[in-house]
């Protein structure tokens, strides 16, 4: 089955942009330099979608191919670099955003493993990586345990849950653009649920 | 020269389970949340066989696409999750039953190597690759410097002679489902006696 | 257009083996064992140009086929292990060793990528990944946060150059190994006198 569905490329722009914020922030946290402030933002605004390419064989990934995206992700670390302590005190609205940036990177990710037939239970994962992959080489380049093994956060689940609700909609055929919203907006709103309401999931 | 040789799935389902231990473990013992747990149990069980189908380019590579090996590693999670006391006790069971992952990853690693025409030299790499990466990737993500890497034990180097074992014996036209078990059974026994015998390598 | 350029090979291999030669220090201050010692000057060494080679799907990356690569960056290993303190006391002779390195493996990543049409964006990332890969990976391994992105020094930059450069240069048609070699000599020559004039970019 063909799956055409392309996130309105300005919304994946604004996804990068609110993802790449949490990288710049580490960077400056850690007092990297200026470099090392748009690398993060890079690696965290771009790297979910490079691993999910490179384990779909999507290469080169679009996080290195793509100048509006590669563009965009460095303009977040140059907002992060002049103007971070404003952004830091608007944390609220830094974790908000970045909900945001999670339902949309789960919808495009699982999408792009389907249309590169990489299969169901791949998709779902891929998907998941596309969300959460960023977040997760951020913590490793900054010597911290990714935080979404271990801050209990339902950040993983709402995306796995995502991307599981693609696939399954691909598979009865249902995959479309207003089923797709449907799918990123429940996404962000359990996320945003889960903050409001503190769940969190056990730690060991 | 065409390599026809299968492991038996039940005994790669064995390795990934056990090997999928040693993660969780890790990940109970950083106080990581559930997430992180199977997180951590699927990439020690899975990630050394992802590293190599994505070096050799045969993506997806079959940790994120095979649901058997899936499901495996993150069952061995949610024993973990359930039992982590009982199961560390185990200690001395569990390094006796990784060895056997150990074994039988380098052959599988190793011919698949063979079979993707990556070449002799790459072939054992990866196959060393497919039995060291999943721990290699467990310490990174937990923060810590590869046990692989300090611990002085004889772990990489049953792994390496295996490895190389496999391909002369593929160059030779005596690879065959009773000579590849026969390396793994000297991987395995090489690794054990090296336990027993407390040999380690020297440090720096 | 095509691109026909190749490195002297003989400068290629000095490139691997001085690479190398951080990676092993690195391990030997770490107290890593002999087997850690290995990898991680075979990590250094290689590892740039494995990252680049996955990235633009060139599998598997010379990084683990070529022969004379691997023993060159193991060779560097062994160097490392037996003559260390020497060697450490050369630091500043290991560090304009590794200047040319930087200069070397940038001029061939990025050529490689313009090779494997990953475009001009792409080519001018892997480049620059080509020259500092291998030291975050090192870093990550032993669980660092990756100097290059903290240190303040004008390591990337010389090399984001000279990628760019090299771009250009294949953009106008005027790539050759003359104007290659005034690119490499060019960041080898800016590394160098950023070092001895103290350049240093702005932190966090």
């Amino acid at each position: 089955m063909t799956v055409v569905l392309h996130a309105e490329p300005a919304l994946e722009v604004a996804g990068v942009f609110f993802a790449a914020l949490s990288g710049g922030l580490s960077a400056v946290r850690k007092h990297l330099d200026v470099f090392g402030v748009l690398v993060l933002a890079g690696t965290t605004g771009l790297g979910g979608g490079m691993l999910r390419d490179v384990l779909i064989g999507a290469t080169p990934p679009v996080g290195i191919t793509d100048p509006v995206l590669v563009a965009t992700a460095l303009l977040s670390g140059v907002a992060i670099w002049f103007f971070h302590p404003g952004i830091a005190r608007m944390r609220r609205g830094v974790v908000v955003l970045d909900a945001g940036a999670l339902g949309l990177f789960v919808i495009v990710g699982t999408t792009k493993g389907l249309q590169y037939d990489a299969g169901m239970l791949a998709s779902v994962i891929v998907g998941t990586l596309t969300g959460i992959g960023g977040g997760v080489l951020r913590d490793v380049l900054t010597g911290e345990v990714p935080l979404v093994l271990q801050d209990r956060q339902l950040y993983a689940v709402p995306a796995l849950l995502g991307a599981g609700a693609t696939v399954l909609l691909w598979h009865e055929g249902w995959l479309a653009a207003w089923s797709a919203t449907l799918v990123a907006l429940g996404v962000i709103a359990f996320r945003l649920l889960s903050l409001w309401r503190g769940w969190v999931l056990p730690d060991a």
